[in-house]
């Protein structure tokens, strides 16, 4: 199955956090579970992601919830309305976005993000996310999705982005 | 007038956003404005860190807003109760973050960040940022911070990490 954001044309593709072209991103990859209805993540933090030694960097956590579930909006939209993403790719940006860190998120074992759309109207997408570490769930988000279409972004395009 | 995050000791200094021991890290650094009693961070993004291009990442915006709150709060807290940070350093973590992205935020100009303590209560904090680019309103954030006190973090230190 291809992730989420390898459909992303190449102009919304730049993104650090996902962008299959952005050179030194983290290339996050999203999956769609079509049984379950819900998008899946695993990141693997590198060992300078560190907030307090031993544990995974708040930032880092927003950011895989950030790209995490503008993919799910993608997916969860696409699934509602039976969108193929290969044909018509959809992308989300975000308008806000709620981290509850539970726990301390220790750094080093694979994290696993899961999210659902608790609400799919028009261009906007609500998605809750769950991010366990060796089973144990450290983090709850919440996101509000807008979708973006063609040309946003172009009028401000910075030399050298991506 | 030094940066609040250096007054952090070596133990606690580690953060990929604030710490000056993390040698790929972001180097954050907030200052405590006693006249307007306020936090104040600047910070110029490099191009990679990039959404859709011409725009800044919305995860590494999470990231600003949440070390510049962590400071923020243990400078509040530093001129509510008196405490000389040089002699008690006070180091704060994050409970919640909630960043509202109010309009795309320019990529290339520095970004200022404007912190305000709206609660100190014991070893809670909150505190709300704004951030400008360009002199213009482009997020908003709001923090619930923790203060953390010795030995935090000291039995799960990762080989590696920072």
């Amino acid at each position: 199955m291809k992730a989420i954001q390898l459909h992303y044309p190449p102009e919304w593709a730049h993104c650090y956090g996902c962008g299959y072209l952005n050179a030194h991103g983290l290339h996050l990859k999203t999956y769609w579970n079509p049984e379950r209805q819900l998008a899946e993540t695993r990141f693997t933090p590198s060992p300078h992601h560190t907030a307090i030694p031993g544990f995974v960097y708040g930032g880092l956590l927003a950011s895989l919830v950030d790209c995490h579930s503008t993919a799910s909006a993608a997916a969860a939209k696409a699934a509602a309305e039976g969108v193929n993403l290969e044909e018509n790719p959809l992308r989300f940006v975000t308008a806000s976005l709620k981290v509850d860190y539970l726990r301390p998120t220790p750094l080093g074992p694979e994290l696993y993000l899961v999210g659902r759309a608790r609400e799919v109207k028009g261009k906007k997408v609500v998605v809750e996310t769950e991010l366990y570490a060796e089973g144990a769930l450290t983090v709850r988000g919440e996101a509000v999705l807008v979708q973006i279409t063609e040309g946003f972004g172009q009028p401000r395009s910075a030399p050298g982005a991506g």
